[in-house]
């Protein structure tokens, strides 16, 4: 079997055996395949597609390319979420200790932010002292003992995955539907999940311009898992704006402490009571959405949520004195509101340009390993739907310099839509299929 | 600017800059930009093509990758040829001596064989002593001493085209248009010839399967060779069959000699007349044609070609012995003639199968690097549109080995269609532009 046959195959449109597959990724891992292959590759799979068959061959190859997680040991029934990747997704901080404190425990493991994506990492990094790099002993630990644990990807897990995605990142070979499915699913399987509720963003903020791709990815990543023996549903959410107000790490940690205190933007709690609630439906918690959502709603305002988040950021090593005071979390020197030109409906807040407009602020990477600002970002406040008046606060900026606040702006102020007319706020969720 | 922008805006089917691919070529010759991003660019650009500006500005900023010969010192006007490969195409041994024995100079780079297409450098090379690692200087000594010279190809013209062309060799990129274009034409502008024909071949032998893809890849080339002053003509000519009746490096030498001495197959003397005629046309030496044609065929028949072939071989170190007794060429050990195994027309003779079977006898490279054995290969005596009865000679293999003669013997016949009525045999030149 030659590297140069299976890509040539791929470039033809004929389809790959699972031995083949197995080959392909076993030689890319060990390194017997060089990456100028293996991007090459990438490239035809991104132009010509590949079958639903060979998808889950390629995601079953690279589950199994490193350490699995067994976590049965530790819970009988362990659940998960995946977010496809958003502006403003604070979702996790908020998720996954409310449904924790359901009884029904949560092990996962998230990324750090790229490009415009915002990362679960760098947020929980906000918090002081808050650790994510867990040896697979502290990560079965913590599950034991609080029910719920949070930790950066493990690189022995799914490695084919690591190296697959850094060579995709600079050969823009990203936005391939069966790649993302193998690359979000090869992790989900591995790192040892019952159940996984998959968060699919669709809009003009995800990798997801439509709802029928983003339906696509679905149903492949779902038919995966349950290829598996895994419980997966998938929840398609809106990112055409950014979800909830904040966007930028530190500030997207205070939205979530509001929402986990029975607060928060109304479209955020709404996304979280949904994913949280799929989550126990999956999990056996409950008989149908709608009581999950009951039950959940009910500890997201008793503070049963809020209690089992600061055990676990405290477990983890958070400060805790910044939860109870989030005054005392990273903060921008500059704080400006910017108002309103005019008065209008707001019809769109392109949730891709918020989310860049905080990368340039500092708040992301524009490169693998460059530092963070966590205290920069955007507080919305106003969204899609809303109405308001001249000279009225439309966001504010949390910016580290003069220039970046006023480009900041600029861009903030072109990224938004307005109309004379009414205007239908866009629905949160979309669709859940599963 | 980004080389992994200049990916996706190809993957995306937006149009490069002059500038945008400037960059691309010199960072990747110079090494500022990695294999794995040049693959995929190249993956995206077989399957999504080029606009004829950017493969023109490609080509270009190849051609300037490195040196550039000017060759009007040593002479006004030289031509050159290029045959995009074949088997059996021994074109370059009898035309480039045809056409300096004209007076028209003939300073040409030759390939190395490579897959199922033979290379006029091996062939060269299986005459003792015959020299193609020729410096700059040698070169234009031996153009200017003796009017015909045929080098290997230098590293020092068009480096960026080397380096692409071994990517993609392991990348599966080679049947790319555009990317066949530029690698040829960056060579021919850089290497300094006045005028250039294209010998671009069509068939089941050739990368162009259907005239319609040659038609396209001549018309390409042919402009961008115009636009940079040189004269361009292209000989559109079958390969669905063996050029002539041998493949094998000396056993076309033997054939080139014959022809050279007025004999030789018909459809390869057609062939040369046909290229070399095109060539003096161009270089202004004949006023059609017809005219070239008839001036060239006399000297094939009078023995002014063959003292221009002698002259050339030995000055380039040949043994002249050789020459005079080809017996002494090197020859296999096992010299077998395959009987037809009944009687009928030839419908058709796989030429890709023709050349894969030489290959394996030892005769070309299966990888880079690979020794060759010059004495075997394959001797048809018949031609597709020929009848033959059963038991009379169909072909002669020339093997070192009984298992390798058998399985050569077996793929042959397999490669061969027979047809009960008769067949037209298939025109050597299909259509000339220019």
């Amino acid at each position: 079997m030659r590297a140069v046959d299976i890509i040539a195959k791929t470039r033809d449109k004929q389809k790959l055996t699972d031995e083949e597959i197995k080959f392909w990724v076993e030689g890319y891992t060990r390194g017997h395949i060089p990456d100028y292959q293996a991007s090459a590759w990438c490239m035809a799979v991104l132009l010509n597609g590949l079958s639903d068959e060979e998808t889950t061959a390629l995601t079953l190859h690279m589950a199994r390319s490193g350490d699995t997680l067994d976590l049965h040991p530790i819970a009988p029934f362990v659940v998960d979420k995946h977010s496809t990747g958003g502006v403003g997704d604070k979702t996790t901080l908020a998720v996954a200790p409310l449904v924790a404190a359901t009884g029904l425990p949560v092990g996962k493991m998230s990324g750090r932010g790229l490009g415009f994506s915002g990362g679960t990492v760098d947020k929980l990094e906000s918090i002081e002292g808050f650790r994510v790099d867990l040896s697979k002993d502290q990560f079965m630990a913590l599950l034991r003992e609080h029910g719920v644990v949070v930790s950066g990807q493990s690189a022995d897990l799914a490695p084919a995955d690591g190296k697959f995605y850094a060579l995709r990142d600079v050969t823009a070979t990203v936005p391939s539907l069966p790649l993302i499915a193998a690359s979000i699913m090869s992790k989900k399987i591995a790192s040892g999940a019952d159940a996984i509720v998959l968060d699919v963003k669709v809009g003009a903020g995800a990798f997801m311009k439509t709802q029928a791709q983003a339906e696509a990815l679905a149903r492949i990543m779902i038919a995966i898992g349950e290829g598996v023996g895994r419980k997966v549903a998938a929840v398609l959410s809106d990112m055409n704006q950014p979800l909830g107000n904040a966007v930028g790490n530190a500030l997207e940690v205070k939205e979530a402490i509001e929402t986990l205190h029975g607060g928060g933007p109304a479209d955020f709690r709404e996304h979280c009571l949904t994913v949280a609630g799929k989550m126990l439906e999956l999990g056996g918690k409950a008989p149908d959405l709608a009581a999950a959502i009951e039950h959940l709603a009910g500890l997201l305002d008793g503070g049963g949520a809020w209690r089992k988040f600061e055990e676990w950021i405290t477990a983890q090593g958070g400060n805790p004195a910044q939860l109870a005071d989030p005054a005392l979390l990273p903060t921008a020197p500059i704080v400006d509101p910017l108002p309103a030109p005019h008065s209008g409906y707001l019809a769109a807040i392109n949730a891709a340009e918020v989310g860049q407009t905080v990368v340039d602020l500092g708040g992301g990477r524009a490169k693998k390993g460059d530092a963070i600002d966590y205290g920069v970002g955007v507080v919305l406040h106003a969204k899609a739907g809303d109405f308001i008046e001249a000279g009225k606060p439309l966001l504010t900026v949390y910016a580290n310099s003069r220039a970046s606040l006023e480009a900041a702006k600029e861009r903030l102020l072109a990224a938004i839509s307005w109309s004379d007319e009414p205007v239908s706020p866009p629905e949160p969720v979309l669709k859940i299929i599963g």
